[in-house]
């Protein structure tokens, strides 16, 4: 589940660049068309950064996977799937308002996929799961949802908010999920 | 084997993808003629997802691996590969009939070079084979290629009938083949 | 070094199905002009996959990595990813003659290429290798180069010889490595 | 992470490839405009080769991968996955001045990348580092850098030079980091 995972990832990530078509022109000016799309894919690859290196975190504390489980990770996979078409259509239209809130959308659709997931997990491993310890009260998963929310209903009047909003939510997960490496750690200490 | 077909799927996953082209307007309506395609796009993953699904399941029961198995593998992905190009001419032409059969053909391809690959793998295991016990009288597997054969033939008189037709086959393979992971459960238990 | 190249070899397997362009008219002579696509398609499909099936079995004889067979190992996938290239030239051009010459000269730099690989495994395992032996005299690997060139000379005058050629190789590849197979199989026996 | 990185690197390389654009025509001198985009396609070929190659011997110093690590990997990727772009703008301009500026900036930025990534790796190492033993005076990662600023700053009046740089550096590296390969031999032979 890991490996297929992790190509689905790494093939939407590349595939991205093909969004940053060569200029006919060869001087400095014909790359200035493409600082919107290149800040769009540098925030797109942020973004599916941390959802691979959280899904990495993830997947350590799994102990037996079930179809529920391969069903809800492609739930999730279809959702990031759709991230280079938000991306290249935000970008090449210098972040026009139905673009840019369709950004927030399939970003939205993630979390709850994401949200999904995890719960299917946590269900499976019962009431003393780990995973459950790990993420605790998740205010990064709760906060998340109601900053999308927020960008996804501002797009129209204010899209600068809206992107600034995109940028905050991927400096909060920026940190990777300490909370489940301890608990992980803590248990390997135990054993 | 395993990681070469999980690196196939994956990236006819993913290829589907850029069928899904930008759109040049920056309004809601520039996205009605995407959705065809969208659909068409979600019917195919979860397609691929569950050839990717029970292909992992499968694979669990292989204990030795010949070159008979290897190709016919590779001829299940050839068949695959050819989705994301029928899927593609069927989305973007709104489900014209003879696209709508060609989608129908390659689904039935693929699943006569799925029901091949079992065949060798059964016939590699002898007559006490675990898969042969798991699949078992597989009404799914007689069914589905029935329901295709359907599909084609009233393509041209009502193709709506052949799309419901391919979601219904794609709805009956959804619940992934418990039947395997029972045995292979049954089998861990009694070593 | 194994999931690089399975990885690469997947990946070139279906970037070549982005050639396969969807036809604008929607009626079965729209399919008409792809037939050359498909069967160029249909014939890279199966080289990649004997390359792929050969390759996994050559890997399975290898001890220890060298920097050397690394980029021996680089230098063959490098000739391969130039497949797509020729496959979508002879294809998209019923099969002209410099194209047609191209894509043999391609195969015969693959042929090469393995060759080289081959032999830089024999030189690290020393007069006892397991892979010498299992090649023996090597008669395909000495065959495919000549045929090769043959079609290659012929390609300007009798294009469709050219092409048989190319199919007769792959046929004669098409059945699996058994030699290296049966020998690796004995040495687990004695084990 | 070694995986993931593979992934990422495979698929660029076969990107790449997507450049070459068949031609229309079908005799020899089609192939005259492709020569230069092939030429980058080899350079940049062995330069994602040759990071690939050194980060097979990077990863295997590592005991224990942290978040740090995990970003300081994806920084580099990111820097490796703008090549493709900077390759196909330089390919197809017959080696323009900027062009040529923004191949050697991307290849700047990737060798500091890859410093970081190093680097990160040794603190976690602690002062008996096996990283920081193998790389010792790490004369090729101070000289790198040093080459592609002369390469970017001459490019405008002089881009056969910047051109021989870029080459010349290749060819520096082509050479797999024996240094790292000769410590962890040493370590194995110790336990």
């Amino acid at each position: 589940m890991e490996a297929f995972s992790d190509g689905v990832i790494a093939i939407l990530i590349t595939i991205m660049v093909l969004d940053l078509k060569v200029p006919l022109a060869t001087d400095l000016r014909a790359l200035v068309p493409l600082v919107p799309v290149l800040l769009t894919y540098v925030l797109s690859f942020i973004y599916l950064g941390i959802y691979w290196n959280n899904h990495h975190h993830l997947l350590q504390t799994i102990e037996r996977v079930t179809g529920g489980m391969l069903w809800a990770n492609l739930h999730l996979l279809f959702w990031l799937s759709l991230i280079p078409f938000t991306t290249g259509w935000m970008g090449e239209n210098h972040f026009a308002p139905v673009p840019t809130a369709l950004y927030g959308i399939v970003l939205l659709m993630a979390a709850i996929a994401w949200w999904i997931l995890q719960h299917r997990i946590i269900a499976t491993q019962g009431k003393h799961s780990l995973l459950r310890r790990a993420i605790g009260g998740d205010w990064k998963g709760n906060l998340s949802p109601v900053l999308y929310l927020i960008a996804i209903a501002v797009a129209n009047s204010a899209r600068w908010i809206s992107l600034g909003l995109y940028a905050l939510v991927a400096l909060v997960w920026l940190i990777p999920d300490r909370r489940i490496e301890r608990i992980l750690m803590g248990t390997d200490r135990q054993e």
